[in-house]
């Protein structure tokens, strides 16, 4: 098999080390940065480095745009145009619909958008790993003019290199992402703008800012130029659902507002129990169990903690610092699936002298 | 001087023992559950357990309420019948206005509402410690009632502690508390809900749930009873600011869904500074800087990466862990203060053969 990578980066890299160790395919590779195309051949994520995208999608059978989702266009018809008749392309976007409406209908029979839910778009080829994909979920859009032979190509080399192919037709896929990735971040944006402009109008300063508004606001103003493009290819499906969120927190306010506290404990044990139940899916262990550790803020804190939990041989699951206004003292808070390991881990971080919290 | 303490936990435990060690104060105590202030007594944060309320505060010159939000209006009130006519009476409640109102003008006039930035309302006395308020913002809410000696004496007590009292008006302070603590709690609600609905909508699953939505949903349904009070006590300010975040995501969908794309990275990156201005204040070193390192999820990774920074004198600022869909690899994300410190965390993190992205 043949393969070609348009774009050499943490995704494109990794794909190409996987290709040639798992599908022992010969891998051509292009980057509009020529460094990233010799570094990927040093690392052995490519077999040739090319110059030109004809030159590097020259008898592939499959061909792989890995490049930002704003040069991703361009990409694509450049390589549909100079790639075989009988090759297929695909890309690795994070947002589909608005690709496959951008291509003419003669270009989308060879053409089928993907989308590996693995690694960070940032991230350069000095990252690639051979084993990124292993076990990933990896979307793929195909449409009623796609070629049955070509979709079935691509998706068995995507299994092959460690991934879990899965058919989704573009605008699920780009309302799913919006829901769990992009809508999120607006969130975290608008809070951080709402908080600038509160303590602009108040006499006081916001006090030390609360871990909640840490944990909620951390993803705000996040690689911009890659957040551009999201948005704007996502942008209905993000706007929707932004919407959809708007208005929740319309009713939220008016259920607050009332004094209902039947009804607001039940819309808050109604979260409670969503949450549970979206996360969870994932946790072999159990509900997680929350553990919050007073300690010292100071180097070697933590290592000291989680060694002698990984000595105990207990997972951790989450974990985040909390710094108290002091800067010198602080929290740490570990998550650990399943009571009875929560307890566990809670007497190892007892047994080295710190106290301890346990709460669902 | 004499204290008494009302509700031994965590907060009462912490100012039994700072005002004994500290103060040299002479610390009665009295709590709902007698074996709280059995157990405060055995840790040294009380001399005296008292049996009732009047048997607490007699003779106190400072009483401080530590009891969960909801039950602060009956016991405040039984405070200060029971107490001197020249006993201060104080709280420590994350919510102030709906007290202050709800009690008779006259008894305003000892009654002066608190707020310590410190520790969680759950954990109880075992947690206790005499450092809990080491440079901890404590608020104080006299108002035109309130007598000057009295907030003199109380303010000076605080101080000695090892806080930072900082008078504010109730309103004021329960708005800035609905910006950077509770309207996140709504918000990651409302997110939870959002998220469920989608997926009951849609044939497919929601994905793996990605980092940010982790994050921005992390204190979804805590402490239902806890939340409960705090929403009931700061409904209008809590309204207010959820229906102005409400108007903001409104505005962020129609400007998302406009396509003006620079309009939309002005937006971006008016997030990105004001997040930086907000968190920044807090921390000595300089900008954060974001470490991904990709790992295997399994015991023992998290203490090794630590210990090394640990022995290097690298301080973690915030650490988060995002398992990969196979849950066998992942990546660290950590957090560090300052962009050489950060290239320096990442050449001892290379250094154990991790693969390291560092970024803004």
């Amino acid at each position: 098999m043949r393969v070609a990578v348009l774009g050499v980066g943490l995704i494109g890299g990794s794909i190409g080390l996987a290709a040639r160790q798992r599908l022992d395919a010969e891998v051509a590779g292009f980057d509009a940065d020529p460094r990233n195309a010799e570094r990927g051949l040093e690392l052995g994520a490519l077999d040739r480095a090319a110059t030109s995208v004809p030159e590097a999608v020259a008898g592939a059978e499959i061909v792989i745009c890995a490049a930002p989702i704003g040069a991703l266009l361009a990409l694509v018809s450049e390589a549909l145009e100079a790639s075989a008749d009988d090759a297929v392309v695909t890309d690795v976007g994070s947002t589909k619909e608005a690709l496959l409406a951008a291509l003419s209908g003669d270009q989308g029979n060879r053409f089928i958008g993907g989308h590996p839910l693995a690694g960070a778009e940032t991230a350069g080829v000095d990252n690639a790993r051979a084993d990124l994909f292993e076990g990933a979920r990896w979307y793929l859009t195909p449409t009623e003019h796609s070629s049955g032979v070509l979709y079935d190509r691509l998706q068995r080399a995507i299994a092959d290199l460690g991934a879990r192919p899965q058919a989704i037709d573009a605008e699920t896929h780009d309302r799913l992402m919006a829901t769990v990735s992009h809508v999120p971040h607006v969130i975290a944006n608008v809070l951080v703008l709402e908080a600038a402009a509160a303590e602009a109008e108040e006499s006081e300063r916001l006090p030390e800012v609360g871990p909640s508004f840490r944990d909620t606001t951390r993803v705000a103003g996040a690689n911009p130029s890659i957040w551009g493009d999201i948005f704007a290819t996502n942008r209905e499906a993000v706007a929707r659902e932004v919407d959809a969120v708007s208005e929740r927190l319309r009713e939220a306010a008016q259920l607050i507002r009332s004094g209902d506290s039947d009804g607001v404990a039940a819309w808050h044990n109604a979260a409670r129990e969503d949450r549970r139940r979206l996360f969870e899916a994932e946790l072999a262990g159990g509900e997680l169990r929350e553990l919050r550790v007073s300690v010292e803020n100071r180097p070697g804190t933590v290592a000291e903690i989680a060694l002698a939990l990984g000595r105990a041989r207990v997972n951790i699951e989450d974990m985040a610092l909390y710094p108290a206004p002091d800067m010198r003292t602080g929290a740490v808070t570990l998550w650990v699936a399943g009571g009875s390991e929560a307890e566990r881990a809670a007497e190892v971080v007892r047994g080295l002298g710190y106290s301890v919290t346990v709460s669902e």
